[in-house]
């Protein structure tokens, strides 16, 4: 039996790995202006004025004007994206986000909200000279009731403190994501982080039971309920939750924590096709019902990119596809027997052909690598297209030999992994160099045939700066209508994260 | 070990029989422009002319003129409320609802959404002549996914139905409620039900993976996305779930299912003090983990009730309070035996006094028998005033004895039982009849009660048209105004459910 969630830690040692590998870089990327040709909106520019009097709201040790200051909140986290902002704020408080907001939204001048900054869509940086308003210095954990589960604290609040914190509570969050040790509840919150704990726990719209949020213009709105049954009015903390700091600006978040779990087992599995893949999935969630955690599917091609680059080894070799199951509940033993129950009928009718499982924390460190060194090991093919897309189960594979067979020789390796039980798929193609030849054959084509599917384009990622010419390939013209109608009512200026989220174009 | 889900037969029974006792009623109640005095809004009276347009969209069948007809769709469930409109429509498909509401709304006709018609606060009944639209003909399931989980069906599906059908692919419905053999998905939806599954499965803000709605001015959002990961863009379903019908006309709902359980086993337990219930719920959560889904406290005052006007037992007696746990689970002898360890730990610490378990149907029935008739049993008492809270756990039951000593001798009981596991308490006042001297001394203190706590003056029944004016004691000005906003926004000329939700002044 193992206590705690060493899964976890695993693939926050695998973010930190990442981010520690993009932060050495010497690389700074072109400004997003000139890369991507995008036109400033007419917001006021900053003068000294400006920075004077927010100096007077934030106090000056909670304002950076220094550009080495300024310059690692300017760029993204996977570096792709970079802005001109001359200065940060760190407010301390919601009512110091409710002074800056205001004189912003009168002044016109734009502002990029910014958490942990661990977003891969750059939604979190500045495309402009936008202001940063950072959440840094909003760490207050107000209260953990460990009676109810519900935890309210600042947005600030990085995801593996408050995990450390309810644990000592005999609680757990409901999410969990391999950035936990850098990013932010608020961020979180605001872009509905999906991660390990959604087959378990459900998304955020259900766990997050209030917000405290401010407003473009200032306007502080009490959405703090602390309970799991409010059906007092329109529930409008979820216009904020997903909208990547367009609407409003985060400052408090109550959100529900489950009990945490006693015991975890992981098993790791080969199968011969994507078929038997699906059939595991749907035994698996017959047979080991609530204990169910995660529920992973690897091809033998995204196995490769764990093996090979970092001389580790899997426990079982040699099948098309794999998948990782995981189990956490509050009685090791009950546990244990559903898993090995489930295990003898998966391949006792032949459905797995070979598999392992463990509860020792070591070996179970080993199996989720397996998992999480993907991301970082197909890098070493040189260039990598990567997509994130929700697609029925049925067809969940089906983009990933069409791919292969599109581009052909082109591509050193085209590999689909992901979250199986949460219909996620990672679709990753990989090749020596960025080439448009390549490019052109990858794109739109991946988001046309999500697109026919019925899929999402971007599972859980979000759409921030990168996405938003891609969103008709998942939203309709009136829905699309209505996202941009909502904006103006809640920021008719647009000072909230401009050029974000939103099409461009409809 | 017992297959499906005994209790909710239960609490359908219990539901029944008071809808019985409504329906047989030959008490029409008042108008409701005459009891409370509302003023008609400048909405357009139907003509013979609209009613002959109207028909021509439905076609004959599906509209109802017959003043005798329409009278059930004009007086709510619990006969408190009625209105007067002439004309029921009956739609069939999303096409001919968007017809329907796109005329309205040129011709500023009010329309009254209204699904199976069981709401508690007037909110599915017209209050004048508005026209009623309901989703009686819109049953239609489309997919029940066995491998995701997920079914896409019309609004007008009744709750029971889709339990019936989902669990033969071994699903089933996140949500039951005692009104599930009449109620409709798509009024769950839009009233944000909550009922006896949601301490395991969480609200329907999780549950709800899309939805199809129509606008006022009868545009189609296609929201339908059916996969749990999807961040493209805001979510805008939300805005539809619990808003009542006054924001959009829901005509589809993509919800999520989970595996069905296999093992249901009840407790019944008697202790000394609301502290040690408190402590019992504390222990179970921790204990039972992930196979607690009911955990429900009853006071002695309540479980009287339930047993003298049924001349039925309770198996555990003279104790001041009870709790009725549930759990349910994939296999019958792991979820016995945590139950039993549980049960021997909370025995021997000396927080429960006494307890009894079963895993056989009938006494299963017999057991929650106690906890579903006190409703229908507290009404042998004469008059009650029925209020329906959400407050901290640690103050849970700390508004029954204040106002016990307030209403002293005036009222034949007191008494408070609800759902612990979720913080919702049901208060009970019951007196031979009303009085104004008992109604004076009870409201609105105890909303004002409820607000000193920052609970909820309505956790699962919502505002409807009965508690529009009571929404100031659980949300903000700076709310309100945004609902407002949001109203005028989605619905300009307000035909969508007038009078309903929103507060009538600020």
């Amino acid at each position: 039996m193992l206590s705690g969630s060493s899964q976890f830690v695993m693939s926050w040692t695998t973010w930190r790995s990442i981010r520690r590998l993009c932060s050495n870089s010497k690389h700074i990327p072109e400004l997003t202006k000139d890369r991507y040709q995008v036109k400033r909106g007419k917001f006021a520019e900053i003068s000294n004025q400006d920075i004077t009097t927010l100096e007077s709201i934030v106090g000056k040790n909670h304002i950076l004007i220094d550009p080495d200051d300024v310059q690692p909140y300017n760029i993204d986290f996977i570096r792709c994206v970079r802005g001109y902002s001359r200065v940060v704020l760190k407010p301390k408080s919601t009512q110091q986000v409710s002074e800056i907001l205001k004189y912003c939204n009168n002044r016109k001048i734009a502002v990029c909200p910014q958490g942990g900054n661990t977003g891969l869509v750059g939604g979190s940086v500045p495309v402009f000279d936008e202001i940063i308003l950072s959440t840094q210095a909003m760490d207050n954990i107000e209260t953990i009731d460990e009676i109810s589960g519900v935890v309210v604290c600042q947005s600030g609040c990085i995801l593996e403190r408050l995990e450390e914190k309810v644990n000592e509570k005999g609680l757990c969050m409901p999410l969990d994501l391999g950035a936990k040790g850098s990013c932010h509840i608020g961020g979180n919150v605001s872009t509905n982080a999906g991660g390990l704990r959604l087959l378990r726990y459900g998304n955020l719209h259900g766990s997050v039971l209030g917000l405290e949020v401010v407003k473009a213009d200032g306007t502080i709105l009490d959405l703090l309920s602390n309970f799991k049954k409010d059906n007092t009015g329109y529930h409008l903390k979820h216009l904020f939750i997903g909208s990547e700091g367009t609407l409003g600006f985060i400052t408090k978040v109550s959100i529900f924590c489950p009990a945490a779990s006693k015991a975890i087992n992981v098993a790791f599995l080969g199968l011969e096709s994507y078929d038997k893949v699906m059939k595991t999935f749907l035994l698996a969630k017959q047979q080991l019902g609530e204990i169910l955690s995660s529920c992973e599917m690897i091809d033998a091609q995204s196995l490769e990119c764990s093996t090979k680059p970092f001389n580790h080894t899997s426990p079982i070799a040699d099948y098309p596809f794999y998948m990782l199951i995981e189990t956490s509940g509050s009685r090791a033993e009950h546990d244990e027997e559903k898993l090995h129950d489930f295990l003898n009928c998966a391949i006792n009718s032949g459905i797995v052909l070979d598999g392992t499982t463990t509860n020792e924390s070591r070996k179970m460190r080993d199996i989720w690598f397996l998992r999480e060194r993907i991301a970082p090991g197909i890098l070493h093919d040189g260039f990598c297209f990567k997509y994130d897309i929700s697609v029925p189960l049925k067809q969940f594979y089906d983009i990933v030999p069409v791919m292969e067979k599109r581009v052909g020789s082109l591509a050193t390796r085209v590999c689909g992994y992901g979250h199986i039980g949460d219909s996620n798929l990672h679709l990753n193609v990989s090749c020596p160099e960025f080439t448009q030849e390549i490019y052109k054959l990858v794109e739109p084509f991946v988001y046309e045939f999500t697109s026919s599917l019925k899929g999402s384009i971007s599972a859980e990622h979000g759409i921030g700066f990168l996405k938003p010419n891609y969103l008709k390939y998942s939203k309709k013209p009136e829905a699309l209508s209505l996202m941009l109608e909502m904006k103006k009512m809640l920021d008719p200026h647009g000072i909230l994260n401009p050029y974000k989220v939103l099409p461009r174009e409809l």
